[in-house]
């Protein structure tokens, strides 16, 4: 499978186009359009995401009656602004005073330019939007084997929850309900609070986010070369979304603090199944990830996104083109974009993981995946 | 640039492959066997290492007189064991007892299979001897354009260096003389005795590890798709690391607990300096990364290691054949492997940064690769 | 540089996501009408084709004032059929009769499926819309450096043009006058009679195509790596055509009847030139490309495409569903599309040196990879 | 599936590594020497072949008891020559000359180089050696599922065999006892002596050959995107090998000549067979490739070689350095390679089917694609 996004902040479109996606898929664009919501929502978000990034896709090709034809899927998503950008360019004003933390300084190094316009177009979290469209066409994919994936804010800035889930399904559930997709009502009443008093002095805040995969079967990835290993995959994938800079698996950098005595795994015996439930773990401090391949349990993914790069009070910085000190532009305004972030690490978990799914069981269609998949247990079902 | 490494544990070679390297770098071979001795080394260590890799590279391919030739380079490390096992296969008994935190089951699950030997010969830390080569090879040509890449032992279980370095030259001399590739020489013999202690105790200890890449030009890596961006590749390189749990570029995750007004790397205006010298940074909380693009600041990567999976005096585990309760096995027996580790991360830290070096600057001969990158600072004079 | 396309036959749109173009290449989106319209012209079009097809192009992202950004170029064109295929499909009838010589069987077995609808919408000619989109924005970045390419027809069946250009102008020239884009104004009456009296007994026609890329480099792509050579490049672009069946690069086949001492392309020297102009050929047998990189020679290359697979008078098939023998159905109408093939052909060539273009000087932007292109015509006159 | 190879042609030895490859499939070396064997048989080769090339693989990597693990399978072949490059470089002496026909001149232009030792030793048909070892171990793989892959010399410069083969056992039996590989015994005469007067000249000929591909089942390649063709993937593999110019499917060329009516494979329905048999084509003119999808059918793919650049009776030329007209060197003197070509080309072709075949049916293990195999023909089964 193969992914390419296109499409600039105040162009006319966000484009996703997945290719090699298997034929025979239900994809319900109403599926698609609730995970664009989600990601528009949470506490935190400026005037531009509520009034403006009511996303909509639409699926162009790679569909007959919802159901995949095994061609590229391409959809769009129109950009609400009203100014176009592709077509009315001459109106934008050139923008010369970089924000420090954002794309803005070293992307005009790269492509030794003097207009930070040409660069905050594409380096900018509008993007995401596509990779959203992606991720939930391999959600709805990856369904069909059991398969969820949820997310939910760990913490925000130095206000931390206190409570951890028990299984997916209590994710699920909380998510609907919290405005900040977080367990610990308390603590995000905390959290809440936080955003605000950073709202009001023009300061940005950002946080951790956990992402679960429930339902993936063991031997996903592959520990026989470096590049295919499942961890390795996800850690690409989620620290390639903008503002993260920090990507764990289970344990993560805690698992470097214990013994190994203390903190592997342990492997028991079923008395009751058979294939691969036939071992049990009663800790999970891998996060379902053993030698870049998956093991079978929930996988367990952690990820920390730094404060949002545009600040209401802005930083120092420079104008590149007279070298005075100016201060960074106000280009846009959340004060924290947690949940959106939780969203795009699912939409991406979810991507990574169809691609090692698909390589492992083929990638014609869902009836022979399918058949595939089972043939997998059975021939785990006679060795264990 | 593309790599390919083969070779199992018990094999006759280990074996790199690297493809679209330039021509006309110098790649001495004795520089790469100081780096296999380097990952060899470190307090921790079991007896296989310090008797058996005496690790060194001879290059059949790519070079001519020292040069290389464009062509694909081909290194080889003999492993020095006595048995052999592609040859005295029916020596080697079966495995059937898997390690916690190691790819054992995953592996057995994976391949329907019930031999564990046919899944830790490639599941093994021997692997990295590949990378170390193809990492040195690299870290050669960078040298070339004043890259230097190296790296520290941040902590060893709970207990944590206090020191911070200055700049690179600190590191390098440093760990010319630790045996821990620790900056804090107290710290350093506290983690030594922690060691001894989990010796005795037959545990195993992981720790955290620094890698510093100095002299990177601004503009490696690309924000215009996701899949380009230098922290996503150092991601996934690091996280392909055996054992490695966690990744951070930067502040990682303790970026996550902060206000962007405290923490953003705001820009200054050089009085002296012109082109990619033309803006200052006070602080590099980015890790030289913004934007998934190099900044032109030192890139900082930080990683997790857990404790290694094979433990002197086992954990709980089962036999997949019988299916009952056993004592992991003992394959090996270091007891922490913290410095190699270090080594092998500023190895994939090398590899990754080559690639998109050349993605920039072309790939075919080192003279020209030299003249384009002169004229990349030539653009940027112009425009700074 | 990496390309998707999408897009169905009777869908909405057609779209071709470019990614890693560089920045700062005026791309007219006038130009590439222009070669759509070429693509749609030609005697031997159906009604489809003069009525319906007139394409025009929406570039939606990647521009700012007909300049690139270096971020993805996202383009589509609207098909312009009354009935929308993802829309309505509903209306559209299943198909059960595979047309012989076209995807229709090939694809219900891969996919398992009876309704050959779900096979022809992807397995159409109307895809290829999207290399053309792609291809004009090559051939505007290739102009640049002073890259021309222009294609002819051979022959059409049986009738073979007499005349082989001298230089490339000629081609172009021609071709806006000839409504076979045939150099031979003799031979394109027989051509056009044969065409005429195929359509008239509802028979199909294919014919030869020659492409020439004239003012490549030398030293475009390499013999390092088998699957780096720019002739297999060349060969699976081309073959991906649909109806092709064969692809010569120079003399081709009849290469392989001659002996080498008669046609190897001897080596001159200049004596008025420097640099890549330094040697000279009196021949060019091996169409510009020997050892799998370019000479610096006009690149030559051919291509056989067979008879277009639908024919008004049907050939004999069998319904897949009753397993009856039947007529296989008259989808559309063309009788020969031989001029659209040149185009296509050429869109695909424009590709494919642009990605080994890019693979050589760089891919940032058009102003580094102008002075890259000069470094190394300085270091090659210095050599020679 | 992924493959490097690597080595010189004087240096030590000619590498290749598989990467991907599933476990469990038997690989025989001794299969492997024999394909070896055929490479460098055949009449119109110099001593240096016959004397030299007893090549012998060892296989370092990726098997246990001559069964693969799914880890890389590193393959070695010892250059047999005295000589040894890597190591005594000095004694070789600097190539000014450049041969026609071959990447001498090509290859010091890109690489701005004036030694063309620096070339030709990668540039070499040695390189050939690595690529039949992996393709050997591929059609080892393939013979799991009743795949053979076979080829004949169609003609040797102007000198064309009258015979066609009825099926494959036939073309296999053939070669057993043919010297050019050759099914008709009278002009295979006429071929040696051809080659012999060549020889006696000095002059070098090429030639055309054919590849067969038995038993592939239809649905390998995707017409779902252009570069994922099964035709596509085997022009490019078949026209990236030494020499090659041209490359055909089924009729190829002279498909373009006919009329659809006469020359489309009409489709039958038989009245015994199911699913994937159930479809019956009298004709093969599409050589087991519509839509970029194999048919089922038998696979027919032809090349057309170029006479061999290294003549012993040389062709003009000039001398790079001293710029004055010279004689081209004769480095090695073999005056046809047909047979070679031939193994060469069945080995490309077995690569391209197995990278197809891993993509539609999975690639763990042996066992497992298997089971998915007969999976999908119970699909078809189903459906026809």
């Amino acid at each position: 499978m193969r992914i390419l996004t296109a499409g600039e902040s105040h162009g006319e479109y966000i484009i996703s186009v997945l290719e090699g996606f298997p034929k025979g898929v239900k994809i319900e664009q109403k599926v698609i359009n609730e995970e664009l919501a989600r990601r528009a929502s949470g506490v935190g978000r400026g005037k531009r995401m509520s009034s403006i990034e009511k996303d909509k896709v639409v699926i162009i090709s790679g569909l007959r009656n919802k159901v995949t034809l095994g061609s590229p899927i391409a959809m769009l998503v129109k950009n609400k602004d009203t100014k176009i950008f592709s077509q009315s360019q001459d109106e934008l004003p050139v923008i010369s005073v970089p924000r420090p933390a954002h794309a803005d300084l070293a992307g005009l190094l790269k492509y030794h330019d003097t207009d930070i316009r040409n660069i905050l177009e594409r380096a900018s979290a509008r993007e995401t939007v596509a990779r959203v469209c992606a991720g939930s066409a391999c959600k709805q994919f990856l369904h069909n084997f059991g398969m969820k994936i949820a997310s939910f804010t760990v913490s925000v800035a130095a206000v931390a929850s206190l409570k951890n889930p028990r299984n997916i399904s209590e994710i699920i559930k909380r998510a609907k309900k919290s405005k900040l997709n977080c367990l610990d009502a308390a603590k995000e009443m905390v959290m809440i609070q936080e955003i605000r008093k950073a709202q009001k002095k023009g300061d940005s805040l950002g946080g951790i986010i956990e992402v679960w995969i429930d339902g993936a079967p063991p031997g996903l990835g592959s520990f026989m070369h470096f590049d295919r290993r499942l961890d390795a995959k996800f850690a690409s994938y989620l620290m390639s979304i903008p503002a993260i800079k920090g990507v764990e698996v289970g344990l993560g950098f805690a698992y470097a603090k214990k013994r190994g005595s203390v903190s592997h795994d342990a492997i028991y015996c079923s008395t009751t199944h058979k294939a691969n439930k036939a071992f049990i773990r009663k800790t999970n401090n891998s996060g379902g990830i053993e030698g870049g391949i998956s093991t079978g349990e929930t996988i367990v993914l952690r990820l920390a996104m730094k404060p949002i790069a545009t600040l209401s009070k802005p930083l120092d910085s420079v104008n590149v083109t007279t070298k005075k000190k100016e201060k960074a532009p106000t280009v846009r305004s959340d004060t924290c974009a947690i949940v959106a972030c939780g969203i795009i690490a699912e939409s991406m978990s979810a991507i990574a993981i169809t691609e090692c799914f698909l390589d492992k069981f083929g990638c014609d269609t869902l009836d022979e995946i399918k058949l595939n998949y089972k043939n997998y247990f059975k021939l785990l079902e006679k060795k264990f």
